[in-house]
């Protein structure tokens, strides 16, 4: 019976990936696996990086908290944050992860062992072992170091030319393993070049998806991020990621619903115009569903890096049931 | 068949509890509880209570991992003391005790839910609830607070007059279950003034205990400390533990095996005469056995107070096998 499961796999951060596996967490008849950026280098993932010389374990915890079957007292633990002294700001979950590499001498062990003890449905794997401190060269010449560094650039009024890693990474083995086995490759939603595109630069991933028999799914994100992404539209998004993985994506999930008039109204106000992703993805790979999400948006605000959070997301369930559907229906192929 | 286990209840704190479940943990036919001391105010403890407010966790951390049955990665991880950063000095289980005592708004609930995720075979039970700020009182009046404050002073020269909490601490109400529905107590060994007394000065604690149809089992402490118990011999030992309990003890656990040559040479020069336990008791309650662990000890170069942990203790296994041929010959009655 486990045989015929559909093995679906994720690849992305954190939030986006969150959303997306504890939507699926709950069908039936699938197996799942997330490959998971490592290239984070921000709030409590930057202090432990700094101080302790581990992995960043912040994307990893939030998709190991969406596959936990343990009690909500234990996924409630997990994302908790400290409020005061010198553990200030540092998500338990991230403090865990540190301590199991430290413990198990690899990161992606320790993400093992943690599995285990949150009784994780599914199996997250970073998408590789090595340091991976990612890099954008601009037109200029200029070249900016770290994830949340070029979060803070404005890449396209500097002008991108390449997206890199400092040293060489390696893809993970077991990643490799899930990305040739997977039935269906889910890529993103998540911030694009923060989250995405640092899985699909880490050489070897193009050249195993290429190999692998996995249609490719791709949830559209619903805004765009100023100085990334501002007004690009949703062809912009298959166009580019077709082009980092040499290859086409097989379904663009696109969501067909807009957000509530306080939503457009509260991110017009703080974001402006052209960060809403425009629907011109004509084409027979679409599959379009209300795919937004009404639910209020609690942050804490022990998280240092609450305020760059989107506040317009995907819905966690719908995601869910329109993947289900192209997994049965097999729309449009 | 779980009704015929012989229930065993531990009463102590850190390390003597630690041997004593770590040795009861592989016997068959009997079901455990450890009752924890909350007095500790040291260390990377310290700083939790001090920063965050919670109780202390560090004691009831040892309980946990000697009766964890998870893989060995996991009891390491509890132990796991970070070497760097801000988190230097913490223990991981610490820092995990105090965020579930956060996220569960209560420390036994924490150490409940702790037990879970750890897979713990038997029970942990904080004393008490309540923050419990150890106090001695000296013959001059003057007034000592704090476990490890207490720890520093020269309690025999300055004169001990009585030991108390600095505010009403609460009998736990699972701890009151089980001291009533227990078969065996077990007493220490532990540190006398800070592991062990703190149980037995909760207020309660005596008179359950009176009600309880349980023996009592006293494993003498291998050596006396400085300031505190020095020159003390076995009937000291039960002597004062009867003065506390307002009880007899049924069985008094004794070695009658020397340290080796090196660990006596090591431990004079360090802390002088009078620190070695001589044997006294001439009692049909007393129980010789050989007691004493010959392993190397190995200090956490991490732990802040390694210096003052003793590196002459009891074999768990041994002590367990005492336990065991208690229970079952129901000697010396």
């Amino acid at each position: 019976m486990s045989q015929k499961k559909k093995k679906i796999v994720t690849v992305g951060g954190g939030t986006g990936s969150y959303t997306v596996l504890s939507g699926l967490k709950n069908l039936e008849g699938i197996s799942l696996t997330a490959i998971v950026s490592m290239a984070d280098n921000g709030g409590s993932t930057r202090i432990l990086r700094d101080e302790l010389g581990v992995l960043p374990p912040g994307d990893v915890r939030q998709c190991l908290v969406a596959l936990s079957e343990h009690s909500e007292a234990v996924r409630k633990l997990m994302s908790y944050r400290f409020a005061h002294g010198s553990l200030k700001s540092h998500s338990f979950g991230n403090i865990l992860l540190a301590a199991l590499e430290k413990v198990t001498g690899r990161f992606s062990q320790g993400v093992r062992v943690a599995s285990e003890i949150l009784k994780v449905k599914g199996e997250v794997i970073p998408v590789t072992d090595n340091e991976a401190d990612l890099c954008i060269s601009l037109t200029g010449g200029k070249k900016i170091k770290g994830q949340i560094e070029i979060g803070n650039t404005d890449l396209q009024k500097k002008g991108f030319k390449k997206i890199f890693f400092a040293k060489k990474v390696k893809l993970n083995e077991r990643a490799r393993e899930a990305l040739l086995a997977a039935d269906y490759v889910i890529i993103g939603p998540g911030t694009y070049y923060e989250s995405l595109v640092p899985n699909l630069i880490v050489p070897e991933f193009k050249k195993t998806l290429k190999k692998s028999g996995a249609k490719i799914i791709l949830p559209v994100n619903l805004t765009n991020k100023k100085g990334h992404t501002l007004y690009w539209k949703a062809s912009d998004y298959v166009k580019n990621t077709e082009k980092y993985l040499g290859r086409q994506v097989d379904f663009v999930l696109l969501n067909n619903q807009p957000p509530s008039l306080a939503q457009i109204r509260k991110y017009k106000l703080k974001e402006g115009d052209g960060v809403l992703v425009e629907d011109d993805f004509f084409d027979p790979r679409a599959v379009r569903r209300p795919l937004i999400s009404h639910a209020l948006i609690k942050y804490d605000k022990n998280d240092v890096r609450q305020k760059f959070r989107s506040f317009i997301r995907h819905d966690s369930k719908k995601i869910a049931k329109s993947v289900a559907e192209i997994i049965k229906r097999k729309i449009p192929r």
